[in-house]
């Protein structure tokens, strides 16, 4: 079985082993498999629809919210999932809660990349080309580790405002869990989702 | 007398009663004034020698600190506050703590307008022109709201974090305040801070 979530400059492609991301402009080789996908890049929708094995998982991933216009990517991480705050961090950070079973809301944030370019546009003062360990007990002594801390601090009291568990992934994942150490990090959270999706629906 | 506090872009003059913007190459006019200032902006230090009845009040402006590089402008706004958090609301968001008279650290984040731009460059479904006024105590059920919950919550909460009493000013100042009413908001906070000064070191 072959999954595939296909967001706006990337495909990732897990084969229940493996991780491959490659660009959108490559998934034609992919065309004669047999693959279960989502996908929230409009502009390969018409593409998708000449993939006669592909089966887009969308039409099966249910879930009980009043938020309307949630991506098909939030969904099925939150599908499955009875009690818990889920992070996605990515180019963007998205934080959804899931309380008995339903799906409660949830709210984006730049992602860390986009908040350190930021402070470079700001001042040249606040250019940094990394960020710094910071002790987030501690406040900052010095520009690097106030712009370190401004850039993690407030996410994280965003995530854990909630007193739920929380579930991390995506590019940035392995950085906010080394501030929420309690969470659970898991980079292919999706690709397990959509794998037991799979299996009850009996698709793919 | 004229109080001035020169940044980036522009120059503020406070003569007591109103606060006059200009852009910094417009400085020069006022150069036969007294006026005592404050500067963070190495372009005009050497202009400002030879401005003989201007008065840098930066030497006056003595903090307990063991923050390394502290700007003249916070310093000046955590100047004579005993106790609290001290938020400047401006392109990038300063957060300093006064405890007991002492400076205890403090950080930044990048100021509102930059994490609206932010989600436009994420994404063209992100981008909005306005925030959205936002019910903090409830979770976003839309992606407009989302977006201006994850621009203000995080903020709020890192400022909220201290149990002190809080002082806000600067150009997002009033919105701030709007979701943090028990603070002080004051938009002359700095000049208020450098006129107490001035009269007490019986300068200008």
């Amino acid at each position: 079985m072959l999954l595939c979530d296909i967001g706006n400059s990337f495909a990732k492609f897990y084969d229940g082993k493996e991780l491959k991301r490659i660009p959108i402009t490559q998934i034609k080789q992919y065309r004669r498999q047999k693959v279960c996908f989502i996908n929230v890049n409009p502009k390969v929708e018409k593409l998708l629809e000449e993939f006669e094995n592909w089966i887009n998982l969308e039409q099966y991933i249910t879930l009980d919210t009043s938020y309307k216009g949630l991506g098909v990517d939030r969904k099925a991480l939150c599908w499955g999932v009875e009690e818990g705050v889920i992070v996605d961090a990515g180019s963007a950070i998205t934080v959804d809660v899931m309380e008995k079973g339903r799906h409660k809301g949830g709210f984006i944030i730049p992602g860390i990349r986009f908040l350190q370019r930021d402070f470079a546009e700001i001042s040249s003062r606040l250019a940094i080309d990394t960020l710094q360990e910071v002790d987030l007990t501690h406040l900052p002594q010095n520009t690097l580790s106030a712009i370190s801390y401004g850039i993690i601090k407030p996410i994280v009291l965003a995530i854990k405002q909630f007193d739920m568990r929380i579930y991390i992934t995506g590019g940035d994942g392995e950085l906010l869990h080394h501030y929420i150490p309690e969470a659970l990090y898991d980079p292919l959270l999706l690709f397990k989702h959509l794998e037991k999706l799979v299996q009850r629906k009996g698709l793919c």
